[in-house]
């Protein structure tokens, strides 16, 4: 996602820093997420997180977990937090972190996050950029440095290529999954489409017709 | 794999019918392979045997399975059949079928083979080939109806692409795997390589230093 840089970003979210966490605070945050929200709940922690439709639709859907939205475009967070701010002010259960998936393991404990989602993550089709790729086994160590044992990664994408990428990642990495885990059509599966919470990019390669295809892998 | 056609083939294959079966007594023979071989035990099938290093290796080493080779181009199942029968003569439990594999449920009943080899098969790279692929949709088909309920293929490739895309077929099939079934670099893996007979590709490519990934998957 390439978007346009807003000149009111930067300063929004240095006002709104109770919401948007930077990559520093983060650090210093380890151990410490559930002070930040209202309720002590697991924490679902979005890689990735764009402008922030699913995260928001998610926190929203299930107040009994704490959602964070991590995002490393400065003008997508923006646009993701301050969305949510002005459509339903500060949610109890739900924060951003201005930053890095790679950076992940250094944000968080062992344990801290119960589950990471993935939605349609850059596909970085090059050869050479494999190594961006949110599935890569550099990022898999990282989700697998917070999660608990057995930790779930669940992923969406419309990318025939990345899912094919990824399921040999997993793969590779000794993930797991059984028939029950996944789809290679979520929409046209009744059973695997109750309660998802569609992404700007999910909408709009529906309707284009395109499949979706969705996984829970755990380590 | 592309042979220059050999001008002996024709003439090798219609003087050796009874290690070389063609399509039209493959069809006659259905429910009736056993009596083929001198034993009544497992029938394992490889699809597309090429040029037969594999199959008469596991046919050497496994006295205690009936081994075929399936395999379209005439040359390389002249070469392969010639090869064996120069070497080792008519080998009990091993024949072969000039003909095709999506016509193997023509040829097999339910569960008269027991196991599928594929290896090193071609990748038909291009999009609009991806119905040649040996792992696509309706060759598992074919596979699943003459194999036993949950019977097992064994594919073995060094094309990255074709391996990755064959994960997601299976999966889009129902099929299933552990960790255990699986290596994405069989010749550094000591204990999955034990026994593992090597095929022309496979030699060619392990010089080369190239990876070779490994599947058993189940229906």
């Amino acid at each position: 996602m390439h978007l346009r840089s807003k000149p009111w970003a930067s300063d929004w979210l240095a006002e709104h820093s109770d919401i948007v966490i930077d990559q520093d605070r983060a650090t210093a945050q380890i151990g410490q997420w559930q002070s930040l929200f209202d309720q002590e709940q697991p924490i679902h922690l979005e890689i990735g997180s764009g402008k922030g439709q699913f995260i928001l639709g998610m926190a929203l859907a299930h107040p009994e977990i704490n959602y964070i939205g991590m995002e490393i475009q400065e003008t997508a967070i923006a646009i993701a937090a301050r969305k949510s701010f002005d459509q339903v002010g500060t949610l109890p259960n739900l924060r951003y972190i201005y930053g890095n998936g790679n950076g992940v393991e250094t944000y968080f404990e062992k344990g801290e996050v119960s589950k990471v989602y993935l939605n349609f993550s850059d596909p970085w089709p090059k050869k050479r950029h494999e190594s961006r790729r949110l599935t890569y086994k550099s990022f898999l160590k990282s989700y697998e440095a917070v999660l608990p044992e057995h930790g779930e990664v669940e992923f969406k994408t419309d990318n025939r290529h990345l899912f094919e990428y990824s399921m040999v990642s997993f793969m590779d990495y000794g993930m797991r999954w059984t028939p029950e885990d996944y789809t290679l059509d979520l929409h046209a599966d009744e059973d695997k489409v109750q309660g998802n919470v569609e992404t700007e990019y999910e909408q709009k390669f529906m309707a284009k017709g395109q499949p979706i295809y969705k996984i829970k892998a755990h380590f």
